[in-house]
């Protein structure tokens, strides 16, 4: 530590998972907690809107110091150390000078979160507390009206950027998988699943929990392209959950 | 529809996720209908204290009706299809009769739970919606600081009561894994990370956000028994995850 940091207590970090879209998804505790916060941090695309700001927008406060953390759309090593190098440096100072920090995380912090870049430079340093929030993964089976998993059901979350193969293999065991990451990783993922016969037992998912949200059979999806916050989620044996210990 | 059913408008059917455990982790949407339910049920196992319940039980008003679902501890089916048509044809009675339902699910509605028996049974007879809460698995990544998935991880999340050989199948091939249901399959499961050489890279949750939390190493949680409410959670990479595109 530094001088400054021994100088008073250090604020805390906290990371808030904060749903998958639906304000409403939020937890009391991490709304008690972005409230409690002096700085709200958030990653941006490039300095774009941050949707992790606009879930929290209506309990935001003037009084309340805004961070933009600005992720590189890339995934060269370089640019992206150094970006959450420059944002943990960032976020360093403002804990050093006693300031609490919310991170706001999409989802849940920990499941494929970014915020876990921050966390691994901060962690030793300051007090951390990451509170988990409603990912996306049950969002689309709440949405759908259909169990992610159930019973003895083995369920695998296979991110679309994996190579064919991998994606097989890991398909070829599981009742239920979930396939996240989509975007233009999409029409390679549709082919595969249709070569594998589970087109039948696939859904789509785009933007769950939102307004704008869409379900769709794998079928009917189209086969063109698929925004970010997308998911297609499987289980192979359809309707039977609904009847238990068949 | 029986004529009953068709006199007045159907009450709803909410199946609300309560989270794991930490009252705090119930979310804003999961309040708000639980305070406008006439109606609040959720299971007790046998009859006992309902773990749901007392996720939310300071929000509990004493004008509203609670029913305990006894679901019985059996993995025969016949017992387990009679307990479930029994709460189904309570719960139409009420909706029918024009009063919202609120069933109380811990975690997760459709993450391995027992709320897709009622939903099966009712969502074609009644207007059904799922809220999406925080699940086991994202808190107990949460509590434990450790990144459920990572990057292009594939997550494999295992029930406990599967066969040695299917666990050790998928086990094989994931960066990352959950054991859920653990119970009485403990010791079985610890002998067979510990030949798979996983015991180093596992961890043992217990109670995951409540004050009784336990956290420890795999190698450290004993060898004896595990409550129903605890978890295995296995990364292969340890901590590379502290630095991103590695």
């Amino acid at each position: 530590m530094t001088p400054a940091e021994t100088a008073r207590p250090a604020g805390r970090l906290w990371g808030l998972g904060v749903g998958p879209g639906d304000p409403e998804l939020l937890t009391l505790k991490a709304l008690r907690l972005l409230r409690a916060a002096a700085v709200v941090a958030y990653p941006t695309l490039e300095g774009g809107a941050s949707f992790a700001r606009s879930i929290v927008a209506a309990h935001l406060a003037p009084g309340q110091r805004e961070l933009a953390i600005r992720v590189p759309m890339t995934t060269a090593r370089e640019p992206a150390q150094r970006a959450y190098d420059a944002a943990a440096a960032e976020l360093a100072e403002h804990l050093a000078a006693g300031r609490d920090v919310a991170v706001l995380c999409e989802g849940d912090p920990f499941f494929y979160g970014s915020f876990m870049y921050l966390y691994g430079r901060l962690a030793g340093r300051f007090p951390v507390e990451v509170v988990p929030g409603v990912s996306s993964l049950t969002a689309c089976a709440a949405a759908l009206g259909q169990p992610l998993a159930a019973r003895n059901d083995t369920l695998a979350v296979l991110p679309a950027p994996l190579p064919d193969a991998v994606l097989r293999a890991r398909l070829a065991g599981a009742e239920a998988a979930a396939i996240v990451k989509l975007g233009r990783h999409y029409p390679r993922i549709r082919a595969l699943l249709e070569a594998e016969g589970l087109t039948p037992h696939a859904r789509y998912v785009e933007r769950a929990t939102l307004p704008e949200q869409r379900l769709v059979p794998l079928a009917e999806a189209g086969a063109v392209a698929a925004p970010y916050f997308s998911m297609i989620l499987i289980h192979r044996r359809g309707e039977a959950w609904r009847w238990p210990h068949d």
